[in-house]
């Protein structure tokens, strides 16, 4: 298997997108990478997307986008894995060039998801949890990830205003990135008086109905040295699947697909979490993050909420996650999500983060989920 | 880049399958080929399928269907492209294995499509087109081919009686395939006097709607030897795109997307047209075969319909068109159609194609496509 380098990143700002269609937002990304890269051509792309279907009545994104892009006949994909498509995405470019099948490939994340109903927008997003058994009980993610929350409050101790710091911390750090949905600031207090969602999340704890779309070049390391743009390498690439049911799960209070995504992308890097000077993961409730540090090993089993509650993910912690201000503070265009997470650890690693910048970041590491918890995509990546 | 063979195969009998979910089919069909393969592990899953949102309202397919064969945690990837998501899952595991990321991939293909309303499933089936410029004026699949085959008439002479043949053809060898959802003979005047759909096209000249699955176990061809079955290596695998909507298209009559995927597929396997002995192509309406035959360059342009009357593409004639039946009379559920193709070759060339065998047949080529050709992608397969 080649070497493989992020060689260009694109991203527009976020939001409620009414005015530009899921094509116009993918192209402006796409187009964005490909300016940051310096590269024309592409030999091939895959999207992320979870649910254009249920989204916008519209599939087959492969040659939409790449016609829309002006690159077609280029080879194109499109794959799903409810929110972690963008990650996945990620890993089957990754895959495409590391195999030599291709070159210069473009990965690209994009979802439109505000031009349904609020009803409808939490009716697709549903179709990543079991339909037949969690759907059919009137179970969505707010639900399930409500359980999850109170599974592990009960279990360890974990308080609501740790959950809340979670909220607090990553809208801090999104206030510093201008492409953030919501890039404003919250305290404790609003996020534990903010409307309740289901019981113990509140809106405060939800990340957000996003448009967006993000784009990264990717290309064999060696031809990357003679690109214009610093060498990042991609040094690790973990997936794994657990049960799409969470009732199926031996614990509710573990994300078993992101331990072992994790452990696998690290392997393949020859690294250790302590290694990483970067996490971007995948808070789309505060509790999800909690427990996502957890399933990493940046904290033991249990201690996610106290590590918070103590500094130790903050911008200026000796483990600081999710910089970009994550999903909760960025947005979360679900099949986007994935990508974006690598365009930040990018910024990053060149040092182009300006006000959220982690000094001297070598190293980072993002971790994009499916559902709650059902597919897991983890990768490193490191600077030279 | 290491070589790819496929060491087993599954499929059930397709139709309209109410008793059973798209969960139920999909295990079905990967048991069958795990078991004909005589293996249990597998490290890795990619699966085709169109529109799951749409047709039943559950994305996330990586993770329910690892899930429910039993198989998380491994890695799990969905793959779309329209009515061509199969033969994509083919493509996407091909590169998986000769990549050295994976050695035994389960490959799958599954649509579940009759537990919807036949309009919700033109509906669905639609979203393979541009929905801002086709299906924003009341185009629908029947309608785009209508146009194809006028034009196709208009500037070749092809004539009615010769779409009609396609499906005599089709239905011909559908009768002596067991797995067929229509496994009955037709008629050129049965064709003729069935219900017009989209004028000239009627309803005998069209590929039914289908609830069905298959499965193909890939590995390195290396470690295929070792194995129960005769060896059948992937030898080439091309994929283009093209314009999404028809009417950016040079010309309505040619697909170009199936031409370069087919000229990239055979120079990978370093074969000319001629070198193959079978032909599995997308025959989602009579004339989509027509147009296919002559983008692979079996038959010069427009020369596609001559063909058919004259036998070249029957089941004795120098190049059989699908012998499976083809969408026609096998079925046509959208994203297990490109997989069951490779399902059919691989028998045939093992010589397990029964009543339908070509005899001494070596190689095989596999056509399936998305949408109106926005998208195709083209395999060749290879007997030891």
């Amino acid at each position: 298997m080649r070497d493989v380098a992020v060689i260009g990143i694109g991203m527009t700002k976020w939001g409620e997108l009414w005015k530009k269609s899921l094509r116009t937002i993918f192209v402006e990304s796409a187009l964005l990478a490909l300016d940051d890269a310096g590269v024309d051509h592409i030999d091939s792309m895959v999207v992320g997307c979870m649910s254009s279907g249920l989204f916008v009545g519209q599939e087959h994104l492969a040659s939409l986008l790449s016609d829309y892009l002006g690159k077609n006949p280029v080879p194109a994909a499109r794959v799903e894995s409810a929110c972690s498509s963008g990650g996945l995405a990620l890993r089957q470019g990754f895959i495409e060039v590391a195999s030599g099948m291709n070159d210069i490939v473009l990965v690209g994340g994009v979802e439109k998801m505000t031009d349904v109903t609020g009803c409808e927008a939490t009716f697709a997003l549903g179709t990543a949890a079991d339909q037949e058994y969690e759907g059919f009980h009137g179970l969505t993610f707010p639900g399930l990830y409500a359980m999850m929350a109170v599974a592990h409050m009960h279990k360890y101790g974990t308080t609501r205003e740790q959950m809340a710091l979670v909220a607090v911390k990553n809208h801090d750090n999104g206030s510093k990135n201008p492409l953030a949905q919501y890039p404003f600031k919250v305290t404790v207090d609003g996020v534990l008086q903010s409307v309740l969602v289901a019981d113990p999340l509140r809106i405060l704890d939800c990340s957000p109905i996003t448009d967006g779309a993000a784009a990264v070049i990717l290309c064999p390391a060696d031809r990357a040295k003679k690109m214009k743009k610093p060498v990042i390498r991609i040094t690790g690439s973990g997936q794994a699947t657990d049960t799409i049911a969470l009732s199926s799960r031996k614990e509710m209070t573990w994300i078993e697909s992101t331990h072992l995504a994790g452990q696998k992308a690290l392997s393949m890097a020859g690294r250790k979490i302590g290694d990483i000077d970067l996490f971007e993961v995948h808070d789309c409730f505060t509790i999800a993050e909690i427990m996502i540090t957890e399933a990493l090993g940046i904290v033991e089993k249990g201690r996610g909420g106290k590590a918070v509650e103590e500094g130790l993910t903050s911008l200026k912690g000796k483990f600081p996650v999710n910089p970009s201000g994550g999903l909760k503070a960025k947005g979360h265009p679900v099949g986007a999500t994935g990508v974006a997470q690598a365009v930040e650890v990018v910024k990053q690693l060149r040092g182009e983060a300006a006000e959220r910048q982690i000094k001297g970041a070598k190293r980072g590491l993002t971790q994009n989920m499916g559902g709650t918890g059902g597919s897991s995509v983890v990768h490193v990546l490191e600077a030279e």
